[in-house]
């Protein structure tokens, strides 16, 4: 059962390291369709004062804005569009020091969950899953004209080709009232779990235990269904790039479960303990 | 579009609140075939030495030992499951003081995606979702008894009678190779959005918009396929218990993404960006 731990080569803080395309299994770029999951993220951070990580929902999604032809290979910040409280707001306005780079400094979490494992015995139980987890500074977007890349990538990010399709530009009153966060990336790592049960060799070798569970993987993903026209709706028909892009992230969803289920293992081999 | 923010009564920290029952949107307890997702979270903490929160994925699942019997309106513990270092097993031995309880301080966060929001302008684009976050102190559980209790209910949340239909009891090195963290909740919150989009008043009474963007919901949903069996599976047919979870758990799931979208709405108010 393949298990992959790939991480960002691990630098003093406050370098921007290269981002890993590895990383993009969970935070994604470029054409959502290629994508099997809704990009919502956890945004976590450390408040002054309280004992317990704070943690705010958050979409998210990876680009360049000084570089808008970089691909999968070249260094990507992370955008993130929610709710910024005002406090927030005021701690992403931290100045550099020597020590620490300008910005707040937050961690970012996706999990995406590609099927139940199924194994003999309770313990060998496990979730075919890709995990991503991303260290970084995060500083509010403040020019009109990153703000807009930013609001485009995440729109898009929810429905590709939405934002040509929605009225479009932002006015005064909706650029002024957005916050995007960017979040300049330090390090990060990510964790993929894929393929069939593994259980220790005296249960497989056992023909009663054998005999009585059924081990095997049920296959999870994300399914979109049929679009239900909100009560101000004036457009009779579901356009035609909403119809495709449903029907295509539910294909590319059933299939990626499928091939995680069936991804190579060694018949018998222990899985990491994930 | 209904938005309700519901939060534990706040308490000085340490004192055990009651368990609001709408925490279970999204830490589910009792029957699994209620719930419409894979109950994995995010457990958060702060390691010293390091500006970043730090973010395990685990499985989640709330029970009390002690209360057998408990239903939804009891104070309820979570139990995790997942990889604890050996760093957060030290952590969590910390001793109580007088400021604060024993355990280590975790913040448990899960989301879960209940479908597209499709507004006629980018700013009004949002998801239908269920949030809940919880604070609280971990520590290990100890005795086999509450540990078996906990390795049941967590099975248990993966497929709904699993656990009586695996190898069991876990023997001696499983029972010791297990760590399960058990979180005393000291507060929590829960977010959630359901219902079509809002727009401005300006958009929805300009035709050439109206027109224009096509505006709803497209219900998002957790499937789950059909079970694919592994390499060492002896067990013919898939056990009816498992075919009747996955057509429940499907059922279920379409049925709340479809209630999400259509929860009832004034159409025109704007909604609470979220």
């Amino acid at each position: 059962m393949p298990r992959a731990e790939l991480e960002y080569p691990k630098r003093p803080l406050g370098t921007v390291n290269r981002y890993s395309p590895r990383g993009d299994l969970v935070f994604s770029q470029g054409d959502p369709r290629h994508r099997q999951h809704v990009p919502h993220a956890s945004c976590l951070l450390q408040l002054p004062h309280s004992p317990f990580p704070a943690v705010l929902p958050m979409i998210g999604q990876m680009g360049s804005f000084d570089r808008a032809s970089s691909d999968e290979g070249d260094v990507l910040d992370l955008y993130l569009h929610g709710y910024v409280s005002s406090r927030v707001m005021n701690l992403t306005r931290r100045p550099a020091t020597d020590d620490s780079p300008s910005g707040l400094p937050v961690t970012v979490a996706a999990t995406h969950v590609d099927g139940l494992v199924l194994a003999l015995t309770p313990n060998s139980h496990s979730y075919n899953y890709r995990s991503a987890v991303l260290f970084g500074h995060a500083t509010l977007v403040e020019t009109d004209d990153e703000k807009l890349y930013a609001m485009e990538l995440i729109t898009d990010s929810v429905v590709a080709g939405r934002w040509q399709n929605s009225r479009i530009p932002p006015n005064k009153a909706e650029m002024s009232s957005t916050s995007v966060l960017k979040v300049r990336i330090a390090t990060g790592s990510a964790k993929i779990r894929s393929g069939p049960p593994g259980d220790e060799k005296h249960d497989m070798e056992d023909p009663a235990v054998v005999g009585n569970v059924w081990t095997g993987v049920v296959p999870v993903h994300m399914s979109l269904g049929a679009p239900i026209a909100g009560p101000y709706n004036a457009v009779d028909k579901v356009p035609a790039y909403l119809e495709e892009y449903i029907k295509s992230m539910n294909e590319v969803g059933v299939d990626h479960s499928v091939k995680a289920a069936e991804a190579s293992a060694k018949p018998g081999k222990k899985p990491v303990d994930d």
